[in-house]
C-alpha cells in the first residue's frame, strides 16, 4: 500500500496534476482522458480513478511504466459546470443536495493515503454533474458525520433543513447520507415531517470495492429524479440490483440495510418497493403518499433518547431488562423470537418494567413477518403482562418511532395506541403482496 | 371462539369420537373419511383436522349442521401403525427421533380447547406414518420445550441424547424443535458435537393459520430422508416454498429464521443451502462433510452463560455496555452496522470492557455480508481498540460459538482465534457464490 501510495503521489506531482484535472494516462499502448476523480476509502489502493467523457468512472491500475498528463486545469472545468447549476430551467424542478457525510460524500488523498470525510454537496453534485440535466440543483453542506455517529439530534438538524428548502420552495429534497443508519433516519424523518407532500429522498453511497467505478452516479440521478417526480413521502433510493441498470425506491418505514458491502443491499421489508428509476424515468408500484399543495411542511421534532432495543436471545440474562429499569428508561422495544416470543426467564423483570410505566413493544427479530402474540401460550402471557405487538413494524422503525412518541406523550396508553396506529407506513395492511425475498438455487429447486 | 368449541365438543361427544379414531363426517352433501388429529394451536379453531388416507391433512369448518360418525378406535389404528415400526427393515437406515417441543410437538384439544404441548416424538411420529417407508424409526420423548425457552442446559441435554443414539447405531439423528430458536441450537450441536460423521437434522413446524393442513408431514419425511442420507453434520430441514413440493437442507451454523409465519420461513445466509430433499430424494449442491465410519461421537459440552448479544442502534448509551463490564459478563457480540460499526460514543466503554479482558466480537445487523473493519475509519478505530469481525458469521451463530468458546478459554487472544477459525462451517469461503435474496418485482424490476 505504502509503495503504491509513493508510486502514485510521485506520477501525479509529475504532472503537476489535481483532483478535477483533465489528465491523459497511457499504459500499455492504450490511453485514457478524463478527470481525475477522488478515490473513495473502499476502492483498490493502487489504482487511478477517471470520469471519461461518457459519465462512467474506471479505475486505472497504477504501475511504474504508466504515464500521466495533465490536459487542463480541474479550476476552469468546475466553473463551467457550475454554470449549468446557474442557468435556471423553468421547466425543471428546483431540487436541493443536502449533504450530512457518509460514503457518498468521502474520499481519499491518492498522494498522502488520508481521509477526505469532507466532500460537500457541491462536490457530490460535481461528481455526477449529469443530473443538471433532471432538474435545478442548489446544494447544502449541513453536517459531516458518518452514519454510525448519528443521533437524534442530527436527525433534528436535517428536519429543520428539509423544512426549510421545501417551505422556501424547493420541489423536493435529497439527502446524501451513509448507508449504516440510513434507513433510521429514514424513519426519523417519516415520523417528524408533518404535512409533507412533497419527496424526501435519502441517497447514499455501497460502492465496492473491487470497482473503482463508482454507484453515486446512478443513485444520484434516481435520487433526483424521485425528487422530482410525483411522490409525496419520504423514501430511500439506492441501486435495486448490482447492475447500474436501476434504482429502487423505498418508503422510508419499510427499509433496510440487508448487505454489508453489495450496491443492491437497501431492502424493502413486508411490503413491495414503492417503485423505481429506470433510465430517469419513475414507475410507481405501490399506494403511496402523492405530490400535494399542502399547507407549509413542519417538524414535529424531539426524541427520547432513553429507549433501548434488545434483542432476545436463548438463555438472555434477566438483569438485561432489570438494568433498564434502573438506569430509567422510558421504553423498551423487544427484538423477539418467531411470532414475539421472549423466554419465561424475563418474565417477572418484564412485568416489573411495565408496572414502572415502561412501555415494551414488541417486534420479530425475524425481520419479515407480523408479530402475533396471539397464537402461542409464551405470546399471551407476554400480552398479559402488558407487551404488545407493533405488528409488522421493523425493529429499528419501532426504536424510532417509539423514542418520538415517548417525547410526546409518557401515558402508557397513549404511548401504546400511537406505536399500533400507523403514521407513516411503517405498518402493513394484512392485504399486501407478501414480499420475502427468495435465495436462487442451483437447479430446480 | 367459545362458541366454535361448544359445538365440536358437543358433536364429538355425541359421537364418542376421540383422537385417533377413525370417523366420517357429513357436511353438505360431501363426505370426509379419515383419522381425527389432533388440533394445533394456530390453527383455526372453527375446523376438525382429518387425515384422509392419501396421507394428507385437510380441515373441515364445523357447522351446526355437520354430522361425525365413528367408524373405528383408534386404539386399533395405533397398534396397528406401531407395527410397522416395529417390523426392522434391515435395508432401511435406523433412525431415532428425538422430541424436544414446539409446534411440531403440540396440539390443541377439541372440547377443552386447552393446549397440550406434549404431543411425543412417537405422537409425532404418528402424525406422519409414511417416514416408516423411508426408514426403521425409534422415538425418543427427551423434554418438551418451547423454543423460546431453551437453555445451554436443554442444549446439552439433546447434544448427550444425539451421541447416545449415533454411539449405539443409528445411522442418523432428527430433533423435533420449536422453530423460534432451532438455528440456535443447530448452532450449539454444531460446535459440541466431536467426531460427527452422521446426519443430525433439526425439524419443527410453521404451520400458518389459515390452512389446517399441517407441514408436519414434509418436514418430517425431508428430515428422515436427510437423516438417511450420505451427509455427516448439522443440518435445519424445513420447507422450502410454500408448496408442499419439497425441503431445502441448511448447515446448523448458517441457517436463520427469516419470516414469523410461513413454512419457507428459514433461509441459509451468506451460502447456498446443504441441498435439497423432492419426493423422499435428497440432491446436495454444496460442499458438505460426508457420512463417514469415525471413532464415536464426542460431546464437547459447556457454555458460558455471562455472553451478551448487543444491537447497535444509532444512540444506544454508552452505560449498555458499562453495565454488562458491571454485571461481571465474560463476552459480547456485537451486532454492528454495516460493514461492523459501532458510534463513537461507545469507544471508551469498548475500551474499558477489552481492558477487563472481556472479548468483543463484531457481526452486522445487516445480516448477509460479510464484516470488514478495515475498509472505514470507524472499523480500524475499533479493531485498534480490540474488536475483532468474525468474517461472515452469523449473529446469533458468533453468540453460541463464545458462550462455547468462553467455557474452554479466558485467553483473550485465543479467544479471538478460535472465534476466527472455521470449525464447523459458520464462516464462508470469500470465494463462495452470493447467496442474497431478491425480492421479486411486480415487473421488469
Amino acid at each position: 500500500m505504502e509503495e503504491y501510495q509513493d508510486i502514485i503521489k510521485e506520477l501525479l506531482e509529475s504532472a503537476s496534476a489535481d483532483i478535477g484535472d483533465i489528465i491523459r494516462i497511457e499504459k500499455k499502448n492504450r490511453e485514457f482522458e478524463g478527470i481525475l476523480m477522488p478515490r473513495t476509502e473502499r476502492e483498490a489502493p493502487n489504482h487511478i480513478v477517471l470520469k471519461l467523457d461518457s459519465g462512467y468512472n474506471i479505475g486505472i491500475e497504477v504501475t511504474r511504466d504508466l504515464k500521466i498528463d495533465k490536459i487542463r486545469e480541474g479550476k476552469e472545468l468546475e466553473m463551467e459546470r457550475r454554470g449549468v447549476k446557474v442557468e435556471q430551467d423553468e421547466e425543471k424542478s428546483d431540487i436541493s443536495i443536502i449533504g450530512t457525510g457518509g460514503t457518498v460524500a468521502s474520499r481519499i488523498d491518492y498522494r498522502t493515503g488520508a481521509v477526505h470525510p469532507a466532500f460537500s454537496a457541491s462536490e457530490i453534485y460535481n461528481s455526477a454533474p449529469e443530473i443538471a440535466d433532471i432538474a435545478n440543483i442548489s446544494t447544502i453542506n449541513l453536517c459531516n458525520v458518518l452514519s454510525e455517529n448519528m443521533s437524534p439530534e442530527i436527525w433534528t438538524k436535517i428536519g429543520n433543513a428539509v423544512v426549510e428548502e421545501l417551505n422556501e420552495g424547493a420541489d423536493g429534497v435529497v439527502i446524501a447520507h451513509g448507508t449504516d443508519t440510513m434507513g433510521y433516519t429514514a424513519s426519523a424523518l417519516s415520523f417528524m415531517l408533518k404535512n409533507l407532500s412533497k419527496p424526501v429522498v435519502l441517497v447514499g453511497s455501497q460502492r465496492s470495492s473491487d470497482r473503482p467505478s463508482s454507484d453515486v452516479s446512478l443513485n444520484l440521478e434516481g435520487a433526483v429524479t424521485t425528487a422530482s417526480s410525483d411522490l409525496g413521502e419520504v423514501s430511500v433510493v439506492m441501486h435495486g440490483s448490482t447492475e447500474d441498470d436501476f434504482c429502487l425506491i423505498h418508503r422510508g418505514t419499510k427499509v433496510r440495510k440487508c448487505h454489508t458491502s453489495r450496491r443492491d443491499a437497501f431492502q424493502s421489508i413486508n411490503d413491495m418497493p414503492l417503485g423505481l428509476v429506470r433510465e430517469k424515468k419513475v414507475k410507481f408500484f405501490q399506494d403511496k403518499r402523492d405530490r400535494g399543495e399542502s399547507e407549509s411542511v413542519e417538524l414535529k421534532d424531539g426524541f427520547e433518547e432513553k429507549v433501548a432495543l434488545v434483542k432476545i436471545t436463548p438463555n438472555i440474562q434477566p438483569e438485561i431488562i432489570r438494568n433498564l429499569v434502573k438506569d430509567d428508561y422510558k421504553g423498551i422495544v423487544l427484538e423477539g423470537t418467531g411470532l414475539g416470543h421472549a423466554p419465561e426467564s424475563l418474565f417477572s423483570e418484564i412485568e416489573e418494567a411495565i408496572e414502572d410505566d415502561i412501555p415494551i413493544a414488541m417486534t420479530s427479530q425475524c425481520i419479515w413477518g407480523r408479530t402475533n402474540m396471539r397464537v402461542y401460550s409464551t405470546g399471551r402471557d407476554l400480552s398479559n403482562l402488558g407487551v404488545f405487538s407493533v405488528e409488522d413494524m421493523l425493529p429499528e422503525t419501532a426504536l424510532v418511532k417509539m423514542m418520538w412518541i415517548l417525547d410526546k406523550t409518557r401515558n402508557m396508553e397513549k404511548v401504546k395506541t400511537e406505536m399500533r396506529r400507523n403514521i407513516a407506513g411503517e405498518i402493513s395492511a394484512r392485504s399486501r403482496h407478501d414480499t420475502f425475498p427468495k435465495t436462487e438455487l442451483p437447479e430446480d429447486g
